[in-house]
């Protein structure tokens, strides 16, 4: 399946990045409340979108985005076209022989870290580009991402891991032990994701904006579909709350699960209130219940509202905010996001950290390609890091699929891993030419 | 001084704001090692700088600008641009009569927020406008800005604050009662003000890149113009940091302050490590000594430096940091900048969180502008709201005041309180026309 053809790959290898394209890319998804929830009316979900061009003989292309939902992504494009531009011209294998180095390059300029730092525009912005390079790292190496991370060696994986400002949490020494102690499983565990596919839930059916109706018919569907872990959106209003919740229990029945996200609508005394409403639905978490920012909130939140489970993470800005989260024991459930962290890079050494405090990760997906990221993130961080599935599930949203080249594959509720070498995030292009904002067509006939 | 003409203010309050205007000012700092640090090798200070246009029969103009070090400043502009447009056609009135509404509107675009939120490029933008209108308020009101703040009812100012988020912290109704509590003492302390000005530091001797001999020499001047304490940079090497800080305790004696600033070099071990060795030069305190989101770490550090304090702030990044900080018992001294918050409003809400947790304020200041700013913020702190200069100074760096039409005025290591009316930020014409990136004479010449 992921034949070595040693050859081709040294040479490629070699191979330089010989330009970077940018792209504004936004679909009109408020039209339809798609994605709408408590703190988020009208989303237009979008992506800036980076190409990166080589002098391949194959003409690989290294491709990567940061998801946003609209106004603003033209910003996060131009910071992208400026990080981009610092790789014309180097090799690949500059960059990916040192990957650590790679990553403070992108995200550490010494004047453009006053508009972050690690945070912000900049930061997600690195995120695209940073993750491009990964997307073309894993083609040269022609494996799917997650299938490339699981072979690397647990010194090649800590190489690759930003640990500024996290050795308190976690040193390289103890990473690189926690790595060994999985290899040996690594094996059987691919032939299980292989075989049975990771496991995901549904927020489909839950948006906010969505009638009563709507709601039963989806949720109806999803079940019909196979799915059995729910999530709705909650926080504008607690008697609507209530209804839809015991509509949606209604339909799914007691023993599957659901989950409630208020996406930051609430003053922490005022989440552990509507919780105590909320509660008997029995939901498994409450996610993003107050300001992101807020990890001593949080955990005030996770004290008053057990056995239901504090989540968060789909606005957590870097690998120390998790770092103090998981410190404080804040979350139970920890959301990485796979452009708001910068990357493939942080991502690990937040699924590291995770793993040593015990935690269960369950990214964030939806948006715009958030779904054929992290599947990559999880499948690994379950071969090769975690060796858990236990309370792990990926977010699973139907949106805008059809507009990647190697689309998500979802069977009985379970993400199924990529076969096709990168990072899944390829958009086709006529996609790119029909949503590219202000331009495209989809925007001229509004 | 601030005589009422009634008839005047009552029709400039009618007026519009009648257009934007954003200015990308950068001043090349890097040439001269001026403002260089262990984190910031090479910054060339740098001003997103905007200008609200009025219907004003005076030509009343509000100015405002957030501070960056260089790369980027573009980036800030474009946001400026974006968010200023929102304010043309509305009255000023319309504005100042709901202030927490308008800093809402401002930091609160339901799709730009997913840059952010309230945090990285979005949020320092809306600190110009927000500022800006300030600027603008304060002239039509014709007073400096601390007076203008000082002069209002603690109704007032409890209805500019942005509460969202920091209720579990403090309350309206707490708020409310501490400025009352403070109003009888408002006309005496306005006095001694006038009289005797705001205690500061200066940090003009201390730069990294300077040679000893530069600094021995600024540090005898600095002691020749009244200052009695000093702040040094440090974290590049432990070395060159015990040389340095000997030459200077040594130039100003064992009874006046020194404090030490590492600009987020460390991990939290190696602060801890480094000022154990530091810690015979007494320093009062050592100012962001690893990442700045990192409370919980801010918090292990102060606990293993006593006495020696924790000092932070120039870059958290909004009420929420802060308020967790302050929760923590992480920081002694509250660094609160004028436009890393999102200006006016959000640094209220901090100044009155840090009096109800007895945590002094010192602003940080240099850069471009932000001695112009804080002066007011700290001189309004003391009138109306902690009433109270224990353990209290702002910093004071002797760059680039020369472009300002209203510089600051330091007289025996004080800020005398400005005169003129508004919030000192606006520059002269001819310095925004030399130092306009990338088109102005300064850059032109290089």
């Amino acid at each position: 399946m992921y034949a070595e053809t040693a050859r081709s790959r040294t040479k490629e290898q070699g191979m330089k990045i010989t330009g970077a394209k940018t792209l504004d890319i936004r679909f009109p998804t408020s039209w339809l409340s798609d994605g709408s929830d408590a703190m988020n009316a009208d989303p237009d979900y979008s992506a800036a979108y980076v190409i990166l061009t080589t002098d391949s003989s194959h003409g690989l292309e290294g491709h990567g985005l940061t998801f946003t939902i609209g106004r603003g992504n033209e910003i996060c494009c131009s910071v992208i076209e400026s990080l981009a531009s610092l790789l014309v011209g180097n090799s690949l294998e500059s960059l990916t022989d040192d990957l650590a180095g790679f990553w403070y390059m992108m995200t550490g300029d010494s004047q453009l870290r006053w508009l972050g730092p690690e945070k912000g525009v900049v930061h997600i912005a690195a995120a695209a580009v940073i993750n491009a390079v990964w997307d073309l790292y894993a083609k040269v190496e022609q494996k799917p991402l997650w299938k490339l991370l699981s072979d690397m060696t647990p010194e090649q994986i800590v190489a690759a891991i930003p640990f500024r400002y996290i050795t308190d949490a976690i040193t390289p020494e103890e990473a690189l032990q926690m790595l060994r102690s999985q290899t040996d499983h690594r094996g059987r565990r691919e032939t299980e994701m292989l075989e049975k596919g990771y496991p995901a839930y549904t927020t489909s059916a839950g948006w906010l904006g969505y009638s009563d109706e709507k709601i039963r018919r989806l949720v109806r569907q999803a079940l019909a579909d196979g799915w059995s872990e729910f999530k709705m959106k909650v926080g504008l209003n607690l008697d609507d709350d209530i209804r839809r919740a015991a509509l949606i229990r209604n339909e799914m029945g007691p023993e599957r699960t659901l989950m409630m996200d208020a996406n930051q609508v609430w003053d922490v005394q005022q989440a552990i209130e509507h919780m105590r409403e909320l509660s008997s639905f029995a939901p498994l978490w409450i996610e993003e219940p107050t300001n992101p920012d807020d990890i001593l909130g949080h955990l005030a939140i996770a004290k008053a509202v057990a056995p239901i489970g504090v989540a968060t993470g789909e606005h957590c800005h870097n690998r120390v905010m998790f770092k103090q989260f998981l410190q404080a024991n804040a979350l139970s459930f920890c959301q990485i996001d796979s452009c708001r962290l910068a990357g493939v890079n942080e991502v690990i050494a937040v699924l590291l950290m995770a793993a040593k405090f015990g935690v269960s990760v369950c990214p964030h997906a939806g948006g715009v390609g958030l779904c054929e990221y992290v599947q990559h993130l999880s499948i690994f961080d379950y071969i090769a890091v975690s060796g858990s599935l236990d309370g792990r599930r990926i977010e699973y949203v139907d949106h805008l699929h059809e507009h990647f080249i190697d689309p998500v594959v979802i069977r009985n509720g379970r993400y199924m891993p990529p076969s096709v070498p990168g990072y899944s995030i390829a958009m086709k292009t006529e996609s790119l030419q029909w949503y590219e904002f202000p331009n495209g067509g989809a925007w001229k006939n509004e």
